[in-house]
C-alpha cells in the first residue's frame, strides 16, 4: 500500500482509477443508502475558523433537507467539527447506527464522529500517507473524502473546497483540479454534487477555538454572525436545498436559507439537534455556560495601515499550543482557549486598535507573550498602502447531476 | 521503505543519492577491507548458462589475483553459482569469516554463499522490491549489487553486465546506463571498476543445469571449452589481472589468462579450491562421479535452416520445471537435470540434426514431452534465411580507476 500510495502521488490517477480506489475504500466498511433524494450532506476540505457545519445543517434541515453529518476531530492546525460541538455539555457524538438513522428522520439532522464502521480503510491509509509524505495528492484526497461521504448514503453532496494560504489547496488551479476529481468520482457513484471553491486566505469569521466558534455559530444562527461566515453558510445551505430538490435553483435555495435564518427556524433546528443528542440547550441562550478562558490578552496594532495578510495556519498552530487542538491523536482538547480576530483582510486599522484577542489561562502568560510576538511578527501583516487585491469569498461553483 | 522504493523506481536517483543508498545498505552489515590492491572480484548481473565464475576465479588466482567470491543461489530462471559448485560432493560454501579470509590468502581464491553478515538490508529490501514491482530500477539494482560487492573488501571489481533477451537489461541503452551507474558508485567508494557489457541473446556455452555446467567449466579450464564461454572468461579474468596491477593493460591481462589456461595452472587452482573447501577433487578427472540424469532425450531440428533465436529465459524456466532450479527459496535443487544445446545463433542446421539434449529422470517423460513442444514451438526458432545480425559477445568495455 505504501508503494501504491507513492506511485499514485507521483504518477496520478485518472477518474476511473480514482473511482476504483474510492470503491475499495468505501466497501471496506458499512455503506448506508437512504434511497432518499432529500438526504444531502456537506463536506469541507478544511480551513481555519470553519464552523459552517453548525449553521448550515440546521438551516438545511429547517428547509426540509435531511442532513446525516459524520464529521471528524481536529489534528494539527485545523480544528474538528466533533470537538467543537462537544463544547456544549452533554452533546453525544458517538451514536449507534440505528439511533443515527432514527434521529435523521425524526429531526432532519444528526451529527456524529467518524465510526469504525465507515470506510475503516481510510483511517489506515491516511496514517500511511502521513508517514510516506503522500498526503498532498488530488486522487488520494478525493478517495479519502469520497469513501467516507459516499458511505453516508446521501443522494447528493455539497463540497466546500477551500483555496488559499490557510487551505490544503494553495491555488485556484489545484482547487479546480480537486473539484473536478471529486465531481467525477461522485458522478461515477450516481451522486449529485455541487463543488464550491471558496477563499481561505484568512480565517472564516472571527472566532478560532472550540467554545468560541460554537458561540459564533449560534450568533450566526441568530442572524448576528460575521458577514463572510453568513454569506458562505447561505451559499452552502442553499446548495444543499437545491440538490435535495426543495428549490429549483441554487438562488432559490439561498433565498430559503435566508428565510429560516431570519425567522428563527434554523436556530430552532439547532436547539432540537442539541436536545436530541443529549446536550444542554440552555447554552444557546446563555453563553456564560460555555467553558471560555477567563484571561484575555488583547494584541494591538503597532501602526496605522491596512491588513495585508492573516496566516490562518499559524493561528491554528498557536491555538494548538494553547491547548485548543491536538498535536497527536491522543491529546485532550481544552475547549476554553482560542482567538477572536477583530479585523479582516484589506481593512483599515489604526495604531493601538485591537487586532486580535487571545483567550488563555493565567498560567500561560509566558506562552501568550511568545504568541503575541508571533502574531505581530509573522501572522498578521500590516501594510501602509491599500492592498491591491482581496480574493472574493466565492471563487467558483459547479453543480453536476447524476443520471 | 516501500514508498521510497517506488519513488526511486519512478523518479530515479542520481549518483550521489545512489551512493547514499548503497552506503546505508553496505553498513547494515559487516564490511571487509583487505587493503590489498591484488584483491579483485567479478560480478555478473545474471544470465543463462553463466558459469564464468568457476573459470575466471582460478585463472585470475593462478596469475596472482586474490579472489574473495561471495556468490548467490539460484531463484527463478537463473541458476546460482553456489548451487552449481555444490554439485561437487563435499564442497562447503558456508565458511566462517575467519576461514574465508585465511583461504583467500592461502590459495588466492575462495567461494562462499551469501552470509547474513554481508549487507543484510539488501535481502530485506530485495524482498520488498519483489512485492512492490520495483525490481527493474537502475539505481536500486546498483545499490543491491554494490552494497554486497563493496562489503567484500576488494580494491576493484570487474562487472559483467549482461544485455539481451536472456538478461535483465534488454537493450544496450539500459545496459550502458547500469554500467555508468555502477562505475559512478564504485568510484565514490574508491574502488577500481571495469564494466563489460556482454551479449545475452543466447545461453553462454552449451550446458544449462548444475552438474552439466560444472563439467563444462572444468572442460573450459582444460582449454576444451565452448568458444564464447572461453572468450568471455579470458576477457573477464584479463580484466581482473589488469585491475590487480599484475598486468599493465587489459590485453596483457588477457594474455596471462590464456597462458594459465594453456599450461594447466588455472585447472590446478581449481583443484586447490575444491580440496581446500572440502570437495572431492576426483570429480575433475572423472565426470562419471557427477550426479547427471541418466535419461537423455534429443530434440531434433524439424527443418533445414538457420538458428534465428534461442530464448534463454524460457530454457532456464524449463530447467526449473525439471527440478534444476528453484521456484521458491525453500525448493531443493536437483543437480542432475538440465540441457546441452548443440547450436549457436546463426548456425546452419539440417533437418533431424540434434538441436538440444534434455537430461531428465525416467518418471519425467510427460514433462519432457511438454518441454520438447515448448523448445520447438517457442524457445528455439529456425529461419530459412541467414539471420541478418548476430550481436558480438563483447559489446562495450570501460575501466575507471579511483584516485
Amino acid at each position: 500500500m505504501a508503494a501504491l500510495l507513492m506511485a499514485i502521488y507521483i504518477k496520478g490517477f485518472d477518474t476511473k482509477e480514482t473511482a476504483a480506489l474510492t470503491d475499495a475504500m468505501l466497501y471496506s466498511g458499512e455503506v448506508l443508502d437512504f434511497k432518499d433524494k432529500s438526504v444531502i450532506d456537506k463536506h469541507s476540505t478544511g480551513g481555519i475558523g470553519d464552523k459552517t457545519s453548525f449553521i448550515i445543517a440546521p438551516i438545511a434541515a429547517a428547509c426540509g433537507v435531511k442532513v446525516p453529518m459524520i464529521a471528524g476531530r481536529g489534528l494539527g492546525h485545523t480544528g474538528g467539527t466533533v470537538d467543537k460541538i462537544e463544547s456544549i455539555k452533554g452533546f453525544n457524538t458517538s451514536l449507534e447506527m440505528n439511533d443515527f438513522k432514527e434521529l435523521l428522520y425524526k429531526n432532519g439532522l444528526v451529527m456524529i464522529g467518524q465510526t469504525k464502521d465507515i470506510a475503516p480503510a481510510d483511517k489506515k491509509i491516511y496514517a500511511l500517507r502521513d508517514v510516506t509524505a503522500t498526503i498532498e495528492s488530488i486522487p488520494l484526497i478525493t478517495a479519502s473524502i469520497m469513501s467516507k461521504k459516499l458511505a453516508e448514503g446521501t443522494s447528493g453532496i455539497v463540497m466546500d473546497i477551500k483555496c488559499g494560504s490557510g487551505a490544503f489547496m494553495k491555488n485556484i488551479k489545484d482547487a479546480k483540479a480537486l473539484a473536478k476529481s471529486i465531481s467525477n468520482t461522485a458522478l461515477r457513484f450516481n451522486k449529485n454534487i455541487m463543488t464550491l471553491i471558496t477563499d481561505m486566505n484568512q480565517p472564516l469569521g472571527f472566532a478560532i477555538g472550540n467554545s468560541l466558534e460554537i458561540i459564533e455559530s449560534i450568533e450566526t444562527l441568530k442572524n448576528n454572525g460575521p458577514k463572510d461566515l453568513t454569506e458562505l453558510c447561505i451559499q452552502l445551505a442553499g446548495g444543499m436545498i437545491y440538490l435535495a430538490g426543495i428549490a429549483k435553483t441554487h438562488n432559490e435555495g439561498m433565498k430559503k436559507a435566508k428565510e429560516v435564518l431570519n425567522n428563527g427556524l434554523a436556530l430552532k433546528k439547532f436547539r432540537e439537534l442539541i436536545i436530541s443528542q443529549g446536550g444542554d440547550p440552555k447554552y444557546i441562550d446563555d453563553y456564560s455556560l460555555f467553558n471560555v478562558a477567563f484571561e484575555k490578552t488583547e494584541v494591538l496594532s503597532p501602526q496605522n495601515g491596512y491588513i495585508k495578510s492573516i496566516d490562518g495556519v499559524k493561528i491554528g498552530l498557536q491555538c494548538v499550543e494553547l491547548g485548543g487542538g491536538r498535536k497527536t491523536t491522543s491529546d485532550k482538547i481544552d475547549f476554553s482557549v482560542g482567538f477572536i480576530i477583530h479585523t479582516k483582510l484589506g481593512e483599515k486599522i489604526k495604531k493601538d486598535s485591537p487586532l486580535i484577542t487571545i483567550y488563555h489561562h493565567k498560567e500561560q502568560l509566558e506562552l501568550v507573550q511568545s504568541i503575541k510576538k508571533e502574531l505581530l511578527e509573522s501572522i498578521i501583516k500590516i501594510s501602509n498602502t491599500v492592498p491591491k487585491k482581496i480574493n472574493p469569498l466565492l471563487i467558483d461553483i459547479k453543480t453536476s447531476w447524476s443520471k
